[in-house]
């Protein structure tokens, strides 16, 4: 029996659109074993058959091995929920290919899995750090393979996930987003970028706070996100900082002090009982 | 008599528009001393007057210092060309800011200068390494303070910069560059700048080479550097990479080894009699 386990990520990471994600530790666990007859459970029964991602992932760790694909049964337990911008398809991808390396019992090759994963996702942004774990960007070279780079992330930092009820289709939140923007803007998010990167890695969270004004995205997917202003209020009156992970629903709040994320949590629980609302650390 | 050297500086590095600096080793040497008259001598007659950036920044300073501006006699000695991409405006602003404040036997606050000059000149991206050195940029928060980061670059690189016979109306080439970028543009310049910034710093030549292809302002800008096409394909065939140094004309060369460089360089000094080209250092 084959146990792979794979860490949530939050994609975007408020200044790094399309590029930057971060490993969290959110998990889904993923259990392989031989069997008379293909089966999955675990999880919900539409995910019961051959497109479940966990298998398609492990087809394609088996064709990229040379292998046939043997008829196993598939059990996946998830912390991550679904269509929430913590990656959870990805996730699952992930545990599948890595899962044919293990059950052929190669050597787990995280630049390999990285390009079959990405091929699989059409991006990088969350299967980067679901095999990487951290803080990382995965860059294209010129041949069309991704090579990571990682971020350092001081440890004064608190990150909480507010995951609301609700889900955002990723296809509508791409639809949102102006397909231009003005030449001033990439110069702004660049700099911004580069000034968070360096202040999550220095904990100089007054820089993290200046840092963080995205224009490309969280001014229109943030409308599909019901409360996002009232949580942004609460956020920053409390000298902290929140992002839309990935393509939403879930924000993420970033704090220096533990009084403060505990006192955002209060606030947000009163206000959003129906949210689910999760401190959570970078998984390095 | 006061004397100030300013390092000459090339504006965005590349993927860094609008952003990043670095300071290399041609100056700008500012002789400062009470006179009868007010004088300025040893730069071009044009500049020979009370509008010379020199005077005009020893004049912010004075302001600064809350002190009447003293009659003076300036003498200046560049080796940073005009027009040519290569900060010589800001070279003379700040050189002039810290005059008045060497001047009056004031401590030389890098970041009060910083602040001074940016207004002066009305963006950081060249006073910024003229004031701090090295490979940074100057990031603004959100009370109008312009903070400096500074990113290391390896040892193992070689500088050279191809500075044209004509000049490039910096107004001209910020006219030219379009006014709207496609979205997808952001990602590509901003995971092309990390991974350029990283490969700065590690000395991964083949990852510079990977990273550096701007879509934001070279497409544009180099129609009004007469032979850049010829100059990149002589660079590239020599494992190397070029950019625009600022909005040109001048371009800046990089390789990692001195063989390859020195032929680069054979090749362009016969192809281009009238250009001038000099190994630069960066001055940290």
């Amino acid at each position: 029996m084959i146990k792979v386990i794979v860490p949530a990520t939050s994609a975007n990471i408020a200044m790094g659109y399309d590029c930057l994600g971060m490993a969290v530790n959110l998990f889904t666990s993923v259990k392989i074993e031989d069997a008379d007859k293909f089966s999955i459970t675990g999880c919900d029964e539409a995910f019961q058959n051959e497109d479940n991602l966990v298998y398609q992932g492990f087809i394609q760790g088996c064709k990229h091995l040379k292998r046939e694909v043997p008829t196993i049964s598939i059990d996946i337990q998830s912390e991550i929920p679904e269509s929430r911008g913590l990656g959870s398809s990805s996730a699952c991808i992930v545990a599948g290919i890595i899962g044919a390396f293990e059950y052929f019992k190669e050597d787990v090759d995280k630049d390999v899995i990285l390009q079959i994963a990405t091929a699989m996702e059409g991006h990088p942004d969350n299967v980067a750090p679901a095999i990487y774990g951290g803080l990382c960007i995965a860059f294209e070279d010129s041949n069309g393979h991704y090579d990571v780079i990682k971020y350092p992330v001081d440890d004064s930092y608190y990150f909480t996930a507010v995951i609301p009820d609700f889900k955002v289709s990723t296809n509508e939140a791409r639809k949102i987003v102006p397909k231009e923007v003005k030449t001033t803007t990439v110069a702004h998010q660049l700099s911004h970028c580069l000034a968070m990167l360096n202040a999550l890695s220095t904990g100089d969270i007054k820089q993290l706070k200046d840092a963080i004004d995205d224009r490309l995205h969280e001014p229109y997917r943030k409308k599909l996100i019901n409360g996002f202003d009232e949580v942004k209020k609460i956020v920053e009156a409390n000298d902290s900082v929140v992002y839309i992970s990935g393509s939403g629903s879930t924000l993420i709040i970033i704090s220096n002090s533990s009084d403060r994320r505990d006192k955002i949590i209060e606030a947000l629980q009163k206000r959003f009982e129906k949210f689910s609302i999760k401190n959570v650390e970078i998984m390095n």
